[in-house]
């Protein structure tokens, strides 16, 4: 096979995007890059960026038509241009019908429930309305179909009194999972039909914010649920006829059941350790897999967490990283700042990953990172 | 302490700029650079590229004055404009005077034997016809002052027949070294006066072209040469007080005597592996030296060897890699292309590297990139 160089469009400009470029250099591939904020992340690391709407038809479509491959860092875009694009011979991955079937929780659901993909009971609604019918269902998590992100657009309902501050738009309600941990599996498959998984990795949120604040990789599970947990991110790939990189977040019930929660079609914060603590990062094996070459190896090079850098409460405006020497200092600890120019409360500006040997050194490093560095501004409110 | 946003200019856009801004991008460092070639490595992965001579006064000047930190990639600039950038307080890492010695290989040589550090005997002269007068000191090897890089400007002098051959231009010749081998330590100090190596490499060279081919890391070696050669290196960015990073290139005689050959200010060849390889990368370290942040550890995560990609020899055109998916296949293989558009007979297109736990690993992953993996183009000539 004779290799040569790729023009690359990606959707979204975020953070994402900015570690897949860092990926795409090595492999000779030229990254042009679509985001609606002049200021986004992606824009300082190529010399092809693009202002614009990404579920905007005409903006999408005048995007790719200068590309050869194209691909995504956010699911919400336009999927009809990239339909057309496919019509004109644009290789686009993962493909336009799939991510429209990610982008509506209700449809991921369905698509779930329908292959026997294990997933939490869940019944879909039109309306706040709607909740007050399904009170014997209660407790539930509600989640809008279209445009919940980094948790938003998501909301418990525990009982009755909850109903009123649902969201009334067509969602889905799920049976609150009383769940012993959350854990991810990252799968990519290529065009060849090549499939490897990342080992599961155990996600800790912060309760409030409903956003990550930490992993451990690989995660503390039995040997049958780390089966069963690459069996479904493998049945769910394949069900799709998927090429990409797909993350999928699932539930360990207190029973050792896992369950579902919910997909991405691209890179993965549940992922980032993976530039350090594997032998191919997420970024490239995306890569890998849209360009249709040899998935890397996923196998663990040493235990890692990673700590999400969330802005300080209370500060916004241009960002500062305070002790941010004290955590270059420390051995196998490797700083990511996104390099986004203005922090607010709990925005993912960076993140850290750690690696070490042994569990305890890996706690004790994810603690020193939580407690000394912090991102903050000089207004505070 | 309270860690921004930084400018940060490099002088030269080549292969080693660009691992410098794959790094920087995790630092919050923006990157601007400057370089004479429109295509050059850097150009596709920074919104701030400048076309332009870099030994021109001028344009290195202006390109400096919008910058905080300035810093090269290449020795071959102008350091008068250096030198006029810092005293309008740009930061510039190397300082320009040393920058100006090393440039000349005469001068480097005269501060090594100013400051007792070990290297190879030598002479200077000032053109071919002074080398009839130095038969006796045959065989040598005989180095430009100016202008040598990547095994240009370097010829040996075995005997009187060679005389003819010989650079008619201020040089030096040196006492040609019956070495064992060559090494390597690449060493960084940051303003605070901290300094650390990183561990030693074994180089193996294209015996025609006098360029590296290969290297293993850790070197094989015994403690004492290891000790010694660190101990030169920490001595050399002592003597000069250097900020920055500093890569050592030696001789290591058949009777374990450590000799410095030459010196490169920056990244080098020898230190591409560290990207995977040891906790920090050389370009991470680098960045950390200039902007006067704590060194990261250079301790080896892996062995490692490093195998250069250079253009095969007969093919002159657009790039095309042979075998990639190959190479891409192996577990612990990190490929780096640089991007380069056009291949010519040992341009160094892009580097493999490759990580083992075993030596013997090692030498069957190198034979095997080695064997399979060339670049080519459809022009043949």
């Amino acid at each position: 096979m004779s290799y040569k160089q790729t023009r690359l469009g990606i959707l979204g400009g975020g953070q994402l995007g900015k570690m897949l470029i860092q990926a795409a250099a090595d492999l000779n591939v030229l990254c042009k890059v679509l985001d609606p904020d002049a200021n986004a992340p992606c824009k300082v690391l190529t010399n092809d960026f693009i202002q614009g709407k990404l579920t905007d038809y005409q903006t999408v479509y005048e995007f790719g038509k200068e590309v050869e491959v194209l691909t995504i860092e956010i699911e919400n875009v336009n999927t009809e241009a990239m339909e057309a694009l496919v019509k004109e011979g644009v290789r686009v991955f993962p493909k336009p019908s799939i991510v429209r079937e990610i982008q509506d929780k209700r449809l991921q659901k369905q698509f779930f429930q329908k292959n026997s993909i294990p997933t939490a009971e869940f019944v879909l609604i039109e309306n706040r309305e709607d909740l007050a019918k399904y009170k014997d269902f209660l407790p539930a998590v509600q989640k809008l179909g279209k445009e919940g992100y980094d948790g938003r657009g998501v909301q418990k309902i525990l009982n009755e009194n909850d109903i009123s501050k649902g969201f009334d738009a067509p969602s889905l309600i799920e049976k609150l999972i009383d769940f012993e941990k959350e854990i991810s599996v990252i799968v990519a498959r290529n065009e060849n039909g090549e499939v490897k998984t990342f080992p599961v990795v155990e996600l800790v949120f912060n309760p409030v914010y409903n956003l990550v604040e930490y992993l451990f990789a690989p995660a503390n599970i039995s040997k049958e649920v780390e089966q069963e947990a690459n069996r479904i991110a493998t049945l769910i790939v394949e069900k799709w006829d998927f090429v990409g990189l797909l993350a999928v977040e699932m539930f360990l019930t207190k029973d050792q059941q896992v369950l579902v929660n919910e997909v991405a079609p691209r890179p993965h914060n549940s992922g980032h350790h993976t530039i350090e603590a594997n032998y191919v990062s997420q970024y490239e094996q995306h890569l890998r897999a849209i360009l249709n070459l040899p998935l890397g190896s996923t196998h663990a090079i040493m235990p890692a967490a990673m700590v999400n850098l969330l802005g300080a409460a209370g500060f916004s405006g241009i960002a500062q990283y305070e002790n941010l020497e004290k955590v270059l200092a420390l051995e196998g600890a490797y700083v990511h700042l996104y390099g986004k120019a203005v922090t607010k409360p709990f925005r993912k500006m960076g993140h850290v990953t750690l690696l070490d040997q042994t569990t305890e050194g890996l706690h004790s490093k994810v603690d020193f990172v939580k407690h000394h560095l912090k991102v903050v501004s000089d207004e505070y409110s």
